[in-house]
């Protein structure tokens, strides 16, 4: 199957308790092309760079499968460039920089043989970019998949509602879930986001865990306990890209397979915390995935009383 | 089986933003046995009220088979008194006022028919009011649970380490758990407090759910989803007695009895958080009962993906 990924492809610099990490590569779309490449092949990124961006990331990417020809090198521009300190263990940041630089002017179009990808996941952009990218679509792909923040609930509200009524699956987290619906109770945050437009909705909780609305029904994957926690930037992008990654590998979209797909999430966002940027998901193996994914598993089982 | 509870028994004022209720019968051990009742008989239960407490809620929590004839009523005495104001979508509160009365000078001494219980679960109160209950016990009950709060380890950490060092499972929240042990993941403070004492540690996170922890294993148990929470108060002590009403019908204590345990004690909680006080503690069906535990099942299952 193919999966497109529109999103930033950045320079970082990173500060947590645990250490500094200076013009490192990150970005949304980094990220999630990562995490997915895990998962499925047939990945097409969409972004833009400026000419003070490595080839060898692009290369290494390429080596995953990932098919870097959407991603535009902006001459004698530079890359989009985000500097943030993290505090209290890691809960809160601050953004100390933000640079758009040549995102500023990101107008992605298409290279032809992206249009017919069947799974698109669209990282937080402008809702204008998101739009412009479904409507390049040769035809409606089998899963469109979104993430936004409050940013644009704040500032372009009209066009995120306008590409929420057009996608099947919006990944955000609670507190977006709660400025979005206008409504404390995550359930009843669901039912009025849906009513929006996706069929499916992914609520992301951090260190709590992520859940799953759709179909009239709820899921709950916990977080993984993890001893070290280094970085947190990037975990949700990666838990969105391991998401749509297993996706892209399935027959159908379904509760059951979302399910799955979740999981897989989650574990790839437990490795991403571990190092520091993108440094956790390079190298990756089969058996260290399967047991993360396991440990989800074990983690929840109980039998049910039989009264 | 019989569960020893000792916990306050007292009068509340509760403003949440979805009302006020005056002067309700609330207190630890008043949850800890209503919710206990609906899993095991012969609950017995130490406290102290004054001679304003309505004897008619005496009689209510006998019907449900709890002995009372451990709560000392003070002749001319008051109730212990709390008061409290909740914000924030039930977040934070403020205690507005608290007035100890008898529960000052409490003192428990044991009923001599409770000193052979099986099951001990001491409610938070001063470390050495929960010792002293420890020492009149005839024989070493097979399980002692605690619950306890940041108060006493401000005040009385020498005595709270003496009594966690006596105990089988310890239940208290993140941040307790956090400020006991001095590390932020709670995996690592779940090896700290382990090591001071209880075998089984249980993590309560509020609407994030429970952990726990022992026999060098990790359960996690979510929170249910509710349309709507008009009250949090006793929802803690509403999960520790559920949990602790559970072991009590159970022949041993190992990791997979604590799960099944921690879910009913979950199921109680969700149940107190949608009324005032303990107003939805008082008939709950068996079968409302089982459907909740099973809902906390269908909402963390699923299938690993067979790579």
């Amino acid at each position: 199957m193919s999966l497109l990924v529109i999103g930033s492809v950045a320079f970082d610099d990173i500060e947590t308790p645990f250490g500094h990490a200076e013009k490192i590569v990150g970005g949304a779309g980094t990220y999630i092309a990562w995490s997915a490449s895990y998962f499925t092949k047939g990945i097409r990124m969409v972004s833009i760079v400026g000419e003070d961006f490595p080839l060898s990331e692009l290369e290494a990417l390429q080596k995953r499968g990932v098919d870097t020809s959407g991603i535009k090198i902006v001459e004698g521009g530079k890359s989009f460039f985000w500097a943030g300190r993290y505090y209290n263990n890691l809960n809160s940041r601050d953004t100390l920089v933000t640079d758009l630089n040549v995102l500023a002017d990101f107008d992605p179009v298409l290279p032809p043989h992206f249009r017919d990808s069947e799974y698109v996941m669209l990282g937080n952009l402008t809702p204008a970019i998101q739009l412009s990218v479904i409507k390049q679509m040769a035809h409606r792909p089998k899963v469109i998949a979104l993430d936004t923040m409050n940013y644009w609930m704040d500032s372009a509200m009209d066009e995120l509602l306008e590409v929420l009524s057009q996608i099947d699956l919006l990944i955000i987290n609670d507190e977006e879930a709660r400025q979005l619906s206008g409504e404390y109770s995550l359930l009843k945050a669901s039912e009025i986001i849906r009513e929006i437009g996706p069929k499916y909705l992914v609520i992301k909780k951090g260190e709590h865990g992520a859940l799953l609305f759709g179909e009239g029904r709820v899921f709950y994957s916990p977080a993984l306990l993890l001893s070290e926690v280094r970085d947190p930037t990037g975990a949700g992008d990666t838990f969105a890209g391991g998401l749509m990654g297993y996706l892209a590998g399935q027959k159908n979209l379904d509760f059951e397979v979302l399910k799955q797909a979740i999981t897989c999430g989650s574990a790839m966002a437990s490795f991403c915390v571990e190092k520091f940027g993108t440094e956790a998901l390079r190298h990756i193996s089969q058996e260290e995935l399967s047991e993360r994914v396991e440990r989800f598993a074990h983690m929840v089982q109980f039998q049910v009383p039989g009264w």
